[in-house]
């Protein structure tokens, strides 16, 4: 340590909004400060918010800068949430990337998808191991979530160490891959921890999470009840899921057949590194159709309702391999995303449609959330007995009763951070320090846009009320030489038919007008004024001049 | 009854989604039948399926274009998506109204607001009474529900009676208003019902939905807990509710603020019909303000998220009345409607970021539904004892668990209809005879737009991928005259670039083309291929050709 090291703590995303996760941590002297990024995820679009928009990622222009100070990225565990974006804006930052062998399994194929394999440094840690990067060394301490090898990082620096959860829950029988290695967590709270940088997504919820043991034992007793063929709809990165499935297959003598493009990666990427080595026989879905109905079931995506998803499909029943019909089950082992509601209530109106049953958690218990309900994150700082807590990783509710829950906890200081927020937290009390920017990049299509809120606003109006788009055909003297050429397009037709008359009429009367600048603007005002009082609400409206 | 007479059932809204009530019943020889509506509500547009859209209604062409034999229109009470559409729609129908005077009094407000108080016969029923319309002999049976006088009604025919319950629940203790009439309801199962057309909204939900008398003492407990000023949000509609929240203000020596339009019009409507008489003072928003923090407890609408009502605005700051701090409470006294989640969690956030601690029905028992679960459905098929259960007012998912309930009560027919759908119901077996137009009329702004669905999709179009808008000013042999006028909306820069550079190549290169629709239809397919090929959608393309 150094006189002028300081230890700053920076979120450029999930501090506010659930997924996105990006956090940074600057180590130094002003001048001369090393940076590490701990996740690099995305959120996905939402139609209402950002209609078109597939996924979002933080405004990274702050480090983008800096990028000859930034020392990686670390990632904790392998979910889009956290790894996402590493694909996409790794070319802003060019610096290694760092994971356990299952998250860099899944990492390089995306870095494969994005043509950058080659081109990226991507360096695997040991389950458990250790990583130098400048002034900070990070462990890797085992614990627990939704899919395999979450990690909670100690960042040892010579100004104090953070633990940063990552995701996590306490499952006493996560089924695979490690244990929350509590020997090592426990080891971190004597030694002194400074920060505890930690998940927020269940704070609002009493208890505990719950084990996949559970839903294991649950779907085993639950498949055997029923008689048709049984669809059970999963996140694909939960393989301890995946394997509970096959078990609850296996155990009521049905083959497992696996539906849907990630489900195959994820057991790839599991397998490739030793994982799932006893997995059943799985059934292709062209073996799983010969089948009888009591023999077969199937592990799908899509219970988000995402419309092109295997269960989306197999609902509207245009699926190519797999049919589905009454007197079939469809077990949802999931949780509803918020904003998600719709979509899937109506694949659920579907299937119950077609006289398929749908069974959720709501009314059995088939599905336990990944994160740390309150009796978790009581047993968290019970062990770690940090300084300071930062929630992080949830909606700004979720935040504020974590820090009110933390504090409860003698926790002397709770920060509720916000994107874009710089904090020092050593030495001295953890203070607010800089803003930095905080906006998002949305990935459009193929396109990547920055400040992609002005975009989505945009189309967000055209949603509401439409566009008029006018062409004015004049002479270099500002007369009219054609009839406007007059688009509307969302606009209802006696609206359309007002705004085409109002703009007419007030071409032919202003026939003399010189300045066709002057012109556009009023008849801009005029078809806006037309729409207001026809229908109550304004178009953007773009009127463009053509001088013949 | 006569040789001929059939009785028929024919829901056209409110089968298939939550809201949007309207259910037809006919009577007679089917060149001679006789109509009325029960109930003749909207529902709410969305901003993913219909943008910019605010209420939607049921197509009723089918009974417009036989209004003369339409008897009447029969509110079973006073919420919206059971009364909303009588004014919009009565144009096309210009039949009679029948309500309790509660529900009569709600919707005279309605008629005076869109002008049409004169011109409609509103005929107030009383509280468990009769009303003649031809063939059909209605007695209104009192019931519970989560506003004054809800109905059960008795619809009696010669060719048997049908019971349709409206929304109901079965409320020990409503508070304000009649309890249920169990007595009546027994008789009319005694004297033998052909068919229940009966509220699924919580057909999902096992147990009881408990009693408004529960929240009363759960809310008075609880505001005793608080020490700033506290805010309770609910349904203005709910004017029990309001009554709980008015005593818990008083048992914790605090004033009752109303705060919202439709609280106070729902206040003059109860008063007018004779409930609330011993309502505590109100205080005024201006007193209010001048009370210790400690002395006031708002009742706000805006629990679900709305942007321009009360709790929006004063989460935002900026309600001209009303002020909450760091320190104050609100209660959501009510429930997340699905769909609107993000919208109130985004105001939770907002409340929860200045520091105003935020209490739901997830961790505190401060609401109750309207709506019967399972339990209750058990008893009113017990009591009813019909031959015939149609699931209305509910998704699929709900009428077809409702439907699968019946059946297991020994209901020897279980029909699921969906919108548009005409049942005869008598003589003989249930069954389907015809499907009429089932589409929706929504109102767009202040336009109503039939067949709005298309109008709708193209506003969702414009809102995922934007609009290219070209004008090609050409002389009369089809040669360009000038340069082409490209507006681009909702379309990233990169991309628009790349639209107007193919644009004006193509013109240039198809410099003399002479035919004028095909030089517009090739700009228009280059212009969309440019889109796709830079950015992987393809915006709705205009091309407009203006000859000089």
């Amino acid at each position: 340590m150094k006189n002028g090291d300081e230890l700053v703590f920076l979120p450029l995303g999930g501090s506010g909004e659930i997924g996105m996760n990006f956090n940074v941590y600057g180590y130094g002297p002003e001048d001369d400060r090393k940076w590490i990024i701990v996740d690099c995820g995305v959120m996905f679009g939402r139609e209402t918010s950002t209609p078109g928009v597939d996924v979002i990622m933080p405004d990274i222009s702050y480090l983008a800068e800096r990028r000859e100070d930034v020392l990686g990225i670390v990632a904790t565990h392998a979910h889009e949430d956290h790894i996402g974006a590493i694909a996409p804006l790794w070319p802003m930052l060019r610096c290694p990337v760092y994971a356990t062998p299952f998250t860099a399994r899944i990492v390089e194929g995306k870095l494969e998808e994005a043509g950058l394999l080659g081109k990226v440094k991507l360096k695997e840690v040991k389950v458990g191991g250790q990583l130098k990067l400048g002034p900070f060394t990070l462990d890797f301490i085992s614990i627990t979530h939704s899919i395999l090898e979450p990690n909670l990082l100690a960042i040892r620096t010579p100004l104090g160490v953070v633990a940063h959860t990552g995701d996590w829950k306490l499952d006493s029988d996560p089924l695979l891959g490690e244990k929350t290695d509590e020997a090592a967590i426990k080891r971190l709270g004597d030694e002194g921890v400074l920060a505890v940088v930690c998940d927020s997504t269940n704070a609002l919820n009493p208890g505990a999470s719950g084990s996949e043991k559970g839903v294991r034992d649950n779907l085993i007793e639950l498949v055997g009840t029923l008689k048709g063929r049984v669809a059970v709809a999963a996140f694909a990165s939960n393989v301890a899921r995946l394997d509970s499935a096959a078990r609850a297959a296996k155990a009521n003598g049905r083959r497992l057949c696996l539906v849907g493009r990630s489900m195959h990666k994820m057991v790839d990427a599991a397998r490739d590194t030793g994982y799932l080595r006893d997995l059943p026989p799985i059934a292709s879905a062209e073996d799983a159709a010969e089948l009888p109905p009591h023999k077969v079931l199937y592990l799908v995506t899509g219970s988000q309702g995402e419309p092109r998803a295997a269960l989306a499909r197999i609902a509207e029943d245009n699926h190519p391999g797999v049919f589905l019909e009454s007197g079939d089950t469809v077990i949802f082992s999931s949780r509803i995303i918020p904003g998600n509601e719709i979509g899937i209530f109506a694949l659920m109106n579907k299937l119950a449609g077609r006289g398929i049953e749908v069974i959720t958690a709501d009314g059995h218990d088939v599905h336990v959330s990944g994160h740390p309900a309150q009796d978790e994150l009581r047993q968290m700082y019970q062990w770690l007995r940090p300084q300071i807590a930062i929630p992080v990783h949830g909606e700004m509710r979720h935040m504020t009763e974590h820090a009110r829950l933390a504090k409860s906890l003698q926790v002397k200081q709770a920060i509720v951070p916000q994107n874009g927020q710089m904090f020092r937290l050593a030495p001295g009390k953890a203070e607010l320090i800089d803003e930095v920017p905080s906006g998002q990049i949305h990935l459009d299509g193929r396109v990547l846009v920055s400040e992609g809120a002005g975009l989505a606003k945009a189309r967000r109006g055209l949603g509401f009320a439409g566009i008029i788009a006018i062409t004015l055909v004049l002479d270099g003297k500002g007369r009219s030489m054609a009839p406007a050429a007059i688009v509307t397009e969302g606009i209802p037709e006696p609206v359309a038919g007002a705004i085409r008359t109002t703009v007419e009429d007030h071409i032919a009367r202003a026939g003399k007008r010189s300045d066709p600048d002057e012109l556009a603007e009023t008849v801009r005002r005029a078809a806006r004024r037309a729409a207001s009082e026809a229908w109550g609400k304004k178009p953007i409206t773009r009127v463009t001049v053509v001088e013949v």
